[in-house]
């Protein structure tokens, strides 16, 4: 039976039809954290990002695309999210058994840029083929493209909430409209987070902001409203706040791979300060099998409220 | 019953269907306004626009997408215009209670550019599930990507016209081709009002307009002519002379937050000049609830003649 | 009952269903003209494409969409042509009455540029439902963005005629291909009425032509095969030859509004020239009413050849 | 009956439905060249390429569209092409009476550009209701616009295929990507051929090719493996060998006005190399039209095999 | 019968519906390879993309299009693989005789330039019509054009597996993102079979690697993870790898015409490193049909077991 929690998340999205309703509930529904109201989502797509090798010669297991499913599984998360060709390769053999996010757009790295944008990769029709819940789709705020990734994901979100899954977006600033140290600077985060939400997003994904203000004209409100951006907890709780108030799902990447107790610090800043959840990638695929289900069995501990 | 006034507006709108006047009648006849052919409406986009804590920190209250629905209802405005996800965060709860204006196009400020152009976040059928009365779009004249702006919003409001939705045009001249002086000059005003009105507006918010002329064709003929434009009052009837003679309704942004009564005087401007009303954003939402309730009693006082 | 002359000219349309007939018979049985095979036009679309107050200023009574319906009937034009605004805030009251030409495509003159398109600002469904019996298209030979406005009216002109419409092409070369002065050489417009009835106009629109010769290729032909030009009438004949050996209907513009009995000669030269008419809109409404209707009969009585 | 050469030549097209295979028999069957193998066409685009003047002053029956419906009637042409104005002007007067080739696609001479794309000015729809028996369409390979054009013809030609029209692709280097003289070099217009044949067309329009070898990676091979090119004939030989082995119609452009002797002799090259015949227009048209007649007399005698 | 190893292969593509299923076993079940899991392809696109007589003097008989299907047909490829006008030059008489692949894009060499594009020349629908059982696409990575590419091989990649059609993908790593050794280095192309392999190729062809690499980020990894690229076996079994762990058919191409013993060495090597098999052109068809056969045949032995 669906929680209080999930239920009272759920309230949060009257605008969506029973079909989206229902693709929401078995993301909260689904894995170790089933009905708390947090999320912890497996997503590989840095075989396309970053290249093969990159992502998976370390744990040699995860070229194999069924590899990330079972994990995803074995470790109770509440998704697994996936580009198309990794999708295919195992929707069929794993159906029913985890929700699936089907990420719509992608980028490599054989070529650069400024300004990037991902290349349009998947569908939702290919996502309701696939038997998926979710779509996910990256929008990167700050770069000159941002308006052509925003009218893709204005088409793609109507489409999907018309056809019952659930919109989950990367907000990734990023570009020539501002600095490297600002793509993760609080004001900027927090306004990604906005943005993502008036696109219309159900679940938003961010990156842990730092305590650097970018935008002069936002440094001067910081200041003056005296909003508190010290601690972690403290700016994961605004980025929420700046999401409608808390009303909408926001969840924060793991980022680059590194120390387990770094990650379990930041876990516990994000769960202090209100935020619904990570979604970590390279910190579990790319350890052995036995040490990423360990791993990610003290993050749900985390977000459950079982340890500190 | 449609008071006399309402009827008149709405004769000018001969070429629509009955579905369309249904909606701008919905429009004129909610509210304190209610009936007298006059509006204020409450939009919020600068969420999107400028960014949320420079938008909410100063109230927030503002956060909450619900607080501008139940503050427009409770202040008697005539209706209520935002982006997608802040209308799809509360139509179904306030639904039915008070006219709604989806936003169709936003831009945000983490990327600049000498000649905007705002991308499309929502769409028609966006608006008929969240039971909107009307879309609402802004085109930037001036701009050197005015073109695709008014080629979008022939399409959309030839779909909203057939839909049985009123169209709300955003009309602000910005870009390379005037200087930023020009934005408001009189001359650029009533051109931004025409153009809307050429496009197939039905309302039309343009920025009240200053006594500078930008343009050397222009000041040749207003001066010829004559045209007074010393008081903002003068200004304002020629804007609205601009859009068909006063067949249009034009209404006027309220700009920055500023002081009570230079707001005051300005409103006072605008109804003896003949303008329909005023869409006022942050000088409602950023002040506290009980004094924005104040604030807009007192303008609509104002336009309801019920103050001097 | 159709004359002799109207039917000819509708026998040159061999190509067209019986409802562009319709149409065409309609624009040449109406007004003063009506039968005779010529046509006088009021246009009025200088309040977007130079702004209102240099539009009406003049005379106030044409910042009312109403006036030019009414001016058009009244001084028995065989046509009104204006932009998707002006025509919507008056075709059902002026149902029935006047043929109707709707624009489908204008430029503002708040932003410049040396190579001009036109934004889309209307459709052929607009042109239905308004009750038009043509549209009308501005295309800019010798612009760089000549080859969009000629796609586009080849798919608008095709939908056009599919639905029962009439096709009225403005062919004004402009643009880096040519040099100011060549926008009104004689070679120039000869050429773009060429273009224009290649491209499936029924009726074209081009300016009175000089005797300059702006292409060298051009110039050498005109030398070598001796073709008249001196004349406004010679060259008004060469015009109406390179459309087809006359079997299109080609208009000449009024341009600015200047002394009344300099345009009576060119509406001379015109007819003279077996041109087939004028279309004329700030020498019309910027005169006051009975100014411009007197204005207007005095061209119509040289085209129906009762004066000279 | 259709002679064993057409039955021959329709075998070529195997993949082809019967609607399309019965208009490329009304090519090959009509006219004084009916049943041979050959085709002499008359294409009048130079009015839209040229210029009027520049085209029909030389000969003004020209400026009449019909005349160039009766003079490829009269001469015993194969076919008549030309864009849609001129189809339009006379294909109800002539239907029936000789097949037509609507050009989709041309180019006015008012701009320039060192890289062109002629502008799309006709649809296959507008082919079916004019009743044509084939589109034409031209690409510019060399062109750095070439991709838009090859995409163009992919829609375009499928269309016309499904819809039982033949493809005619007129097939001129031209751009950035070569010399001048590199347009008509062997190599070249060997290669233009070949794409032309593999983008799906029936029958291909090249220049006659010179023995000039543009490029360095051919140039070796044609020496390498000696391929004749001294004469004409050679060449055209090569060409249409390149036009997968003879099994595609390759056709030549006349090219500009010249000398009656050099064009026999030209035609009398293209004949011994088994070329499928010409097709000529400025050298028929602007004739008057009995030596027009005798001309293309001359012409089709050669291709007809009765004078040397 | 479907042999074990064909069941294995067609039990990694679950997500796919029985018409591609079986499109797929066709394409195993072919030829002298037939069961055994591997493929040898003969590719013709040289004469579209590197012109006639480059890639077809040598050996005139290739001029020809029904040579290359004969051709196919007498080795016993799995399948012949051309653009639009090769195939529909032979479809209808070589019917059913051997599977065939339309390639959907392709490039000429008569423009350069440094970021490549393909022009799409073909139509999933072509490939119906013309019997296909797969369309082939190639992709460059490393292009600043390649998101487009990406973009047009998900739509069209969509719409083949709806209607039944396998999905080739030609991964061809160039442009202004990589050096020129980089198009074959290692970290390259087992990226470049990643990205076909993530966008939902059923079969990936990519170009036999060397032991360079190309990437910083990737170079630190191989060398950390002692990745062995020594050898050809090697470096393709990476590759293999790198396509979702061998659960997809990979390919290798044949390059430039070469000496046979190279050749031969280098099919070795595939073979060893678990290589699917070749795809080999010009080596095939620029010799004599005699030699081509044996050609191939010696290369189909190594495949098979049957030689070392």
């Amino acid at each position: 039976m669906t929680s209080e929690r999930v239920r009272e998340i759920l309230s949060w999205y009257g605008s969506d039809n029973p079909g989206t309703l229902t693709n929401i509930a078995r993301l909260l529904n689904t894995g170790r954290l089933a009905g708390t109201g947090r999320l912890v989502i497996l997503p590989v797509d840095q075989g396309f990002e970053h290249g093969p090798a990159r992502s998976f010669a370390q744990n040699p297991a995860g070229y194999d695309p069924r590899y990330h499913f079972e994990l995803a599984l074995a470790a109770g998360c509440n998704a697994y999210a996936a580009p198309l060709g990794f999708l295919e390769a195992g929707a069929a053999e794993f159906a029913g058994q985890i929700p699936l996010i089907l990420k719509l757009n992608n980028s490599d790295s054989l070529y650069g840029g400024s300004d990037p944008r991902s290349a349009l990769t998947g569908s939702v029709d290919d996502a309701l083929r696939l038997g998926c819940s979710a779509i996910g789709f990256t929008i990167y705020p700050a770069s000159a493209e941002r308006n052509e990734m925003y009218e893709q994901i204005r088409d793609l979100g109507r489409e999907a909430k018309s056809k019952g899954l659930a919109v989950v977006v990367w907000s990734y600033p990023r570009g020539s409209g501002i600095s490297k140290e600002g793509e993760t600077a609080i004001d900027v985060v927090a306004y990604a987070a906005q943005i993502a939400a008036q696109l219309g997003a159900h679940i938003i994904k961010v990156k842990p902001p730092t305590a650097h203000i970018e935008q002069a004209a936002a440094k001067k409100v910081y200041e003056k409203e005296r909003i508190p951006i010290a601690t972690l907890a403290e700016r994961v709780r605004h980025v929420v706040q700046c999401a409608f108030n808390g009303r909408r799902i926001v969840i924060f990447s793991g980022g680059e791979a590194k120390e387990t107790s770094a990650i379990m610090d930041e876990v516990r800043g994000i769960r202090d300060g209100g935020g619904f959840g990570s979604i970590i990638g390279r910190n579990s695929f790319q350890r052995a099998r036995k040490d990423a289900l360990d791993f990610l069995g003290q993050v749900m501990d985390i977000y459950a409220g079982k340890t500190k």
